[in-house]
């Protein structure tokens, strides 16, 4: 039986992750629930309670072996195998995405882009060629990429989603925003910068009303306070 | 009293929000939550429920007058306010986020781009003139931009962080692979790209097993079948 992982903890693994490789650059060895919490914003039973969906990593009074969490969580997110990238789009984001140098670190391995653009063809990021559109079903069915970055106009996410899929594309990592409908068999990770840019707007107006309740509070404290001194003049 | 909303549903605001935007466009008037629960892969309950945080919005067998909707998850977001936005990095993703049109439209106003590099400053991404990062400390404090956006490397991104903060910014929006760790009352929203890629390859591999276990459920189910064959000659 597969179990069935929350959402949350699939958001949490890849900080863990990270987290867990920076103390590793600095050789630290063992770490205990607390301090990783302290480290990462998360209560202590949180991280252990994610964790034991994995089976747990830790001994009780030990902590965790940094070295050996590193590793298994590495595994879990599926970075122990190869990640062969095709990126639709060589505007800026397709280009910032090409040059990102953390993923070749992850095993996600940029191999082909590809665009419309005639002034772009050819051209090359870091080491890889820009090529036509026209080539993509031909490279998709003979390279078998395992994921596919849509950095594209949302005009034109849809239709080529649909395509690399037909092709058998199962997994698609999608800037574009527009909500792709895919088969179920198809895997995809969506990165809206609009709405994440909407997520700091509703916080910061949400934070703007929590300032505000509190200074009303405030006012409202120092008139009860004078009106009470003038009630016992 | 401020009501604590789950992130989860701040999360699901923006998808709404999208959605009741594409509808609006296409003059449809009216919606019910059944339809809108279909359309974004969310149970009508859900739908209801979430929107009931904010007062609920709809009236029982009449569905959702879109336009109102949008108009007012619209302030729940915050987007019926103007936000000056600067950008501190002209790289590739400095200048996708520089480009990106959808933002404008939300009210999310690119004011500036800063950057370190020589050939980069006095170079125009649109309108927008790149300055060198040594006039970044007198612009924050004289024009006190509502976000920063952080599109450069990490090694650089905590330090810049904690100085706009100290000149007064509230609000990041931080594209550096790195957890800050700032005051309180300031706002941060994270896009963590290798994140999102780990996330995918994690649901990559899930996927995989789910279709291993499937096959080998299949072949023991076959075995079995063969076995009671055997059995029954």
């Amino acid at each position: 039986m597969q179990k069935v992982i929350s959402t949350a903890v699939i958001k949490r693994l890849p900080r863990y992750y990270r987290y867990l490789g920076e103390l590793r650059k600095k050789e630290v060895v063992r770490i205990s629930s607390k301090e990783l919490s302290e480290r990462m914003n998360v209560t202590a039973s949180q991280i252990r309670q994610d964790l034991n969906n994995f089976g747990g990593f830790g001994q009780q009074g030990y902590g965790y072996n940094v070295e050996y969490l590193y590793t298994e969580i590495g595994k879990i997110l599926g970075l122990d195998q190869e990640h062969r990238v095709v990126i639709i789009g060589a505007g800026n984001l397709g280009q910032a995405i090409a040059n990102y140098g953390d993923f070749a670190r992850r095993g996600f391995d940029i191999k082909a882009v590809f665009d419309v653009k005639p002034e772009l063809i050819g051209k090359e990021i870091g080491d890889i060629k820009i090529r036509a559109m026209s080539e993509l079903k031909e490279y998709v069915i003979e390279q078998k990429p395992d994921i596919v970055a849509l950095a594209l106009p949302k005009e034109h996410a849809v239709q080529v989603a649909n395509d690399v899929v037909s092709w058998g594309v199962n997994a698609i990592w999608n800037f574009a925003p527009v909500e792709l409908r895919l088969p179920k068999h198809v895997v995809v990770e969506n990165v809206h910068l609009t709405e994440s840019l909407m997520r700091l707007s509703y916080n910061i107006r949400a934070k703007q009303n929590e300032q505000q309740a509190g200074e009303l509070a405030k006012k409202l404290a120092a008139e009860v306070k004078s009106e009470s001194a003038v009630t016992k003049e």
